[in-house]
């Protein structure tokens, strides 16, 4: 296989996998296609905002509504407009192990430095919990690339318990876990369980602070791209031991992260960033754009946060 | 796009969906390839058992492990196998409108009757039912193949409630629902509410003999894979109003059915299959083949319930 | 303990238990005390149109609202009304053994015929399903009583499996169930692993035609209260055979009894009972009376029901 | 109504309501008695260790297993032994309001400084938030004694969200709410929301470092009654900004926390505390004690975290 791309840093290379992330959505054209454009002008933006690295390809991206020619095609723009710096993490859940090593592959081939896996789910109630450590194992001994394990029980149904994520934690090329559960006993556990190279992430800024005092060392937020330069004091704050702070900085984010996550998902945060000046558009069906009532609450959410357009993020 | 099939009925030569359908397994080769011998010939078993028609990558089938290009050849494989005065019903769920409208293509490309969607979910709790009800409007306005709906909640977390199913029900093309909630209530509420024509198939034997009671005319049974002559039995009980016969036969096969369902899924019938002289074999990990000792108790389950290798069904 | 009342039937006296009997609700006066007179003038009339019995303290019985001395004084007032050709049922679920043996002997003393136990749920995810079917045999050891058991998931969280359920069947004193749960496979499944002895009584209308199909022989349904003769011609039409009859019945009354069940509970119930010229009143608190708008839907509800006040119950 | 006891302290002397709580199990004698020596022996070395206060009659304190008798003279109990510089805390959930307020007022009457009070749930599926929001008025209006939300969703199904908190902190005599959810997300916008006299703690040990770190002013620990020492260095630690002390220290008390509640809940409390030399004994029915195995395994959860009987507690 040919690489194309630079990125699939070498061990020696990588930093340590910290600090805020966002997982970036996928935007498209009135026609329903992939709007290669706006994504990288939405990516420029973040990485000058000194974003940590970014999530293609997570649920905020819509990865379960592209083809996988189309998922490809996201993963190389990305690689294309993402520096070597910053982290480039691909999701590539898919059912059967076979299929989700395909898809590590392809992120591989297209420059991802490590690939974000949300376990199997569909027969959820008929697969044990050694077979998903199984699925992880396969995963690494076939692709040569860092794994993340994905923790995404609200979508998912799915909730991995400590001792799975333990042992998935063991398995050489396992680098680190996305938990988006808000099970902060959980966290704390296998933040105690693993070790200290094994990277624990907040999977949403709800819990980002108390995430950070229970020992994670970053976070996946869906708000990060909506509101970069908070989400990076907040984590600077936590980091120099200003947790008053950090705690003000939360409070004042957790409608507008509620807002672009649980409350109105993908749509939410595409009119999000289209009210802030980013690009955004219309998710995909049967995804619908924000009805035009809860674009005006949107805005006044966004408002109060101090998040608004045109001006830079609040300060 | 070419017709290399005979299928898609027109509406004047469609029976009335009714009756014994079986969702059959798909098999695959000791490389994990589908296994076009294995299920042609268990198909045709099937079919001389008398089963009124199939569904071809639905959940028993393992439809979300396979690519698109492997599914698209399995519809192929059954629609050869299939004669035309049974019916042949294809999976087709996707999360997005538009890769469903695909997957419905190429199933009536391949010669099915009708398409069997299950409703996306993944994005579910900010799904808004109506969404659900213009993602099946777009799909029947897309595509010229009679649809069922899918209700399938232990498996996707979306029970789709009465009123949304009456809405489905009302578009052009919708042509009835399989329900494997298990929600009497809701299906006699759905006969209830729909017309005659509009098919109401029970979505699992656990429940057959109470939905025929109710109305439905009819299952999709994984049950009808190991017992379709004991599954046609029952539906003829009932049709002739021997609901005591019904009743004991369902009592008798209530074990097994939870054996090869709920219990262990896709590997519980494969393996059942094994034990009864059809084509098993391995289900796509992460499913993985029974351990011994559930093996055995499958075995006794199979026994106990009157089903054994190389006798006849017992009758 | 001095035996007051008539009641208590022994074994031979006693009727099959099978048919309709209806939960009844506990009327208050508005200084919230009980309402014997409003009480007994309802039960009055239930009895005239021939229901053959009654649940006292169900959960439509409000039953969790009272204290203990006024559940005696319910259960009391309600032998005095209840002749002895009718069975009276008394609700006895404590979270204690020796709480729930308590109840069931004050039930007794109070002339019930037998006692409907609620398992003990607020422990629920630290009680294992043996020392259940040990709290119903201490309890079948204490009291001389018949017992039934009441499966009610939805109020409970606890959904007795089936082996424990014919587990407790196996308990002398234990002579039937009221299942709430919906689930017609556990129904089934229970009707065919016990003694035909064993009374499976149906919880709810909503799947009443579908549980006599499986071999329920009656139901307590809240929907008797403020439709007994309906109710009755159901059972009568399902004991001879006419099932389109009673399709028909209960499809006619689904919304109603959803109205008084699941939708608004006891004050739905209550307000139901006022608008067809029964003794309703407000419920208790937190428990609140039916907004005016609520109101209004449920009186058209009940009119599509063909239940109307100051006419009889429709034909 | 007498007095008999000090206790109910006045606003002016009342501390802030802060530190580590313990929830104190209810011991009982052979004959299933309530053992006033046991209980009296325990609190006295938990008052000496300097826990801050005690729940009576929690959920750890079998309170659904007492009747209304038992209650009160466990409080009359409680505060002969409990000093009027610690808090004593009454749980008094029932599940109709004019239950509860005679609760809240035999509690007051036995000298509690306050009652914890858990939202009535039997009926959650048709009781509006607004609805618990009058609950918690009336009650406050009834009786004169400062009162805290008790939020408990694994037991009761019922999670109180976060507006209804906040509208009942409103409420003059509402002070604070003991949350058992584990939602930090919640656990953070409550602190934010709500005036900082209102006293937010955590429910269990579980998530007691990332809770303090999110605002709380304290806990209500199961743990505490096993490890009040441990608990209390834990809290100083992060009272001092060391979080990783205190991270540490959850993480090693974490599998303990675990077995004294959600995996074998009142009887692994009681048997860790015969294990460590308090008083424990056996539950009541239907909770058992627990089994040897379980006993065994438990003592070496116990070992695993510097917990051991005759050796003070670990340093």
């Amino acid at each position: 296989m040919t690489r194309t791309h630079s990125g699939n840093r070498s061990d020696e290379a990588r930093p340590r996998l910290e600090g805020v992330l966002a997982p970036v959505p996928t935007p498209f054209l009135s026609d329903g296609t992939f709007d290669r454009t706006a994504f990288r002008e939405n990516l420029s933006r973040w990485i000058e905002a000194g974003l940590h690295g970014f999530v293609v390809l997570g649920s905020a991206g819509e990865a379960p509504m592209l083809s996988e020619e189309e998922a490809v095609d996201v993963l190389h723009s990305a690689r294309e407009a993402i520096p070597e710096d910053r982290w480039m993490i691909a999701g590539v859940g898919r059912h059967a192990t076979r299929l989700t090593i395909d898809a590590a592959r392809a992120a591989r081939d297209a420059g991802a430095d490590a690939a974000l896996v949300l376990p199997p789910y569909y027969y959820r109630r008929v697969t044990s919990n050694s077979a998903l450590v199984e699925h992880f194992r396969s995963l690494a001994d076939a692709v040569d690339l860092p794994l993340l394990i994905y923790n995404m029980p609200s979508y998912t149904g799915v909730d991995l318990p400590t001792p799975t994520i333990v042992a998935m934690a063991e398995i050489p090329g396992i680098i680190g876990i996305k938990d988006s559960s808000g099970d902060l006993t959980k966290l704390a556990a296998v933040r105690h369980q693993t070790p200290n190279a094994f990277a624990v992430l907040a999977g949403s800024a709800g819990f980002f602070v108390p995430a950070l005092a229970s020992g994670a060392s970053g976070g996946v937020l869906a708000l990060a791209n909506i509101a970069p330069t908070m989400c990076l004091r907040l984590w600077n704050a936590a980091q120099s031991g200003h947790w008053d702070e950090a705690r003000d900085l939360q409070a004042r984010l957790i409608e507008a992260n509620a807002a672009i996550t649980r409350r109105w998902g993908p749509a939410g945060l595409k009119t999000a960033l289209d009210l802030l000046g980013y690009r955004g558009g219309a998710p995909r069906p049967p995804l619908s754009a924000l009805p035009e009532e809860a674009q005006k609450e949107l805005a006044s959410v966004l408002m109060e946060a101090g998040l608004q357009m045109d001006a830079k993020e609040a300060q």
